[in-house]
């Protein structure tokens, strides 16, 4: 599974096999960018600080001496144990950056470049690296020296006041969606990047802010604020343009139903057993259905009673009509579906289990095991050998 | 700003210059991935189907006689007016395919196929090629004919049941947070497979789904489950983990605070001028202020009183203390830190802002205007006689 497609000992088959990553990166949002260049066949060297190195080691909970955060965004990477402010370890570092294809580093503004490792210095010394750095603000502006996590992005974005009910609170989106977003953001950017890069021999600077990467995907709310000055409202389980297109309670929980035009809110209705609704005065139109959303939500949830998500869904999707159930996180993971597309991986000799990424590629392995996550510094004296430390 | 880096009319200075893109994809997650490998460089051909094509054409609102959301998520392509299923037209599409790149496309699974635009028959052809698919569970596995829209994918994969509050329903997230995330890991993929294309000549078959795309970022609930059967809880706007790293209401809104450390603890409180909290020994220590959440939320809440959300922000930051506002999509669209990052763009000509995005390279330009999307058709001509068939 991990053999020589590239010259590191954890390289995987992939379109970035011979890509060489320097990781100076920790938490979440950077390694999750860096796993994913990993997963797409780069080697990966990440630098961690001592004593302890990158934090995500220590976030419980912890299985078989080795915490299941720690592997979940690191399995596949080399582990180097280097002090980046240690004028000892620096020239090793300095060896691999000079060597490197990319950088990705998510330091506050300005620390790599007191540490001599900033993008003029290296891309003198190596015009080819693509040197991406991720924070909160970007790495320009008013804002980039402001300290940032995932809820204060969230919150200055916009998008929790677009989360939530009309009566309710804005509401925090239940993940590290600015983190993951933003690791997302430099994985795309990169990989742009190298295009250029394998081509010409020039690399990029890749400035990548949590900021920008939640303010890119607000959708509606900005295209109507932009164009018509629309105030941004919540709006709960509702969208407030079509209906059906929302959150419908049945027996054993709720359902999304989404059957907004006429020809798919007849066969809706159809299938539950109630033709005459699409015929209704009050349901025939989109506009119709928009101005009697409550009555038509009476109607609906009183055909819908007595039956389960799974009946409901099977009924819509057989008839052409996308539906959904509202599921857990376990019932989602242990789906046949997410079990048919590797969204979870099991680790190799090990209990542990870790969520599988969404890049399906037909040259790379889509094999249901990974290796561990490499222990601290486990990768250092083959490194200090292999750059010339030995 | 549009000239000569590729051979089409609307090339941007960037990384994917020289690259082809065959963009037969409509609504939002295809198009937003097509978008930014436009800003990235590529020459983009967006087909669309007669009569009306692309749907988001129709998606009010409109500002000088275009929508807004087809401006924001087409511009910078060529229209061309084909019918894919059409024997008359196929040929063109054929021939474009032939010397293409990258094909998107985001029909439901088969419906290429069934055209003769199928991966295996143009893979066959153009070997070089990289071809992606954007649907809503995937090509693969037991519910990859089910139809999906945002709403479905996120009930599905549980980011609905742990958003909200534990007293309250699933919430869902309030924007296309699927479409986005599938359009996103497509341009990612398609950039690393380009990588492989332009080195070996061997393209790939890219396979992304919004359901992947939105179980593969839920963190700390996959990790807690999947390590130790924890099962997901909402948790509103609070951190199961860790406190203060939550929303605290202030005199004209709300603001989010991270100082879940001693240090950081010790510091804010300085900072809000009630130093004593730190050596009390109710939130002495990470587990008591969690023990003690309700106690210290209150005394926290006393201190910020008569305090507003700018005042409070600029206070912790200035200490170096994380916090943010709780911003609407207008306060944050409008703030200099989202103009000096160019996330609002002008439309050449037009009254239309559109937003930016967030992939900030230096081997792309950051000007602030683009031009206004392609009326249907409006490439067909150039392009029948550029293929040949004039």
């Amino acid at each position: 599974m991990t053999t020589d497609h590239g010259t590191g000992p954890l390289v995987r088959r992939g379109p970035l096999n011979g890509v060489l990553v320097l990781d100076l990166t920790h938490a979440l949002s950077g390694p999750y960018c860096t796993m994913l260049l990993a997963e797409m066949g780069a080697r990966v060297i990440k630098v961690e600080q001592p004593p302890a190195g990158d934090v995500g080691r220590y976030y419980p909970p912890e299985v078989d001496g080795q915490t299941e955060f720690f592997n979940a965004v690191n399995h596949g990477k080399e582990s180097l144990l280097a002090d980046l402010a240690d004028p000892g370890d620096q020239p090793l570092v300095r060896a691999i950056a000079e060597r490197a294809d990319v950088l990705v580093e998510n330091f506050r503004p300005g620390t790599l470049d007191a540490w001599g490792f900033g993008w003029d210095e290296l891309h003198a010394r190596n015009p080819k690296l693509v040197y991406a750095s991720i924070s909160g603000y970007g790495q320009t502006g008013p804002e980039a020296w402001e300290g940032a996590y995932d809820v204060v992005i969230q919150a200055e974005s916009g998008l929790m006041s677009v989360t939530g009910f009309p009566d309710g609170p804005p509401v925090l989106t239940g993940t590290s969606i600015a983190d993951y977003l933003a690791g997302l953001n430099a994985f795309g950017a990169i990989s742009a990047a190298l295009v250029q890069s394998r081509a010409t021999g020039e690399g990029s600077r890749v400035d990548i802010a949590m900021f920008d990467a939640l303010l890119g995907i607000l959708g509606a709310h900005v295209f109507g604020y932009l164009a018509a000055g629309i105030e941004p409202q919540r709006a709960g389980n509702l969208n407030p343009l079509a209906t059906p297109f929302e959150i419908y309670e049945v027996d054993d929980g709720a359902v999304a139903i989404c059957a907004p035009t006429d020809s798919g809110f007849a066969a809706f209705v159809e299938l539950l057993g109630r033709p005459e609704l699409a015929s209704d005065e009050r349901f025939a139109g989109v506009a119709p259905r928009l101005a009697n959303r409550d009555a038509l939500r009476a109607e609906l949830e009183s055909a819908l009673a007595g039956r389960t998500r799974d009946a409901v869904v099977e009924l819509l999707q057989r008839g052409g009509v996308p539906a959904g159930s509202v599921r857990s996180v376990p019932e989602a993971l242990e789906s046949a579906q997410a079990n048919a597309r590797r969204m979870v991986l099991d680790v190799e000799g090990t209990r542990l289990r870790i969520p599988g990424h969404p890049l399906h590629l037909s040259s790379v392995d889509d094999d249901p095991t990974r290796t561990r996550a490499a222990g601290l510094g486990a990768h250092t004296e083959a490194l200090r050998a292999e750059f010339g430390f030995g």
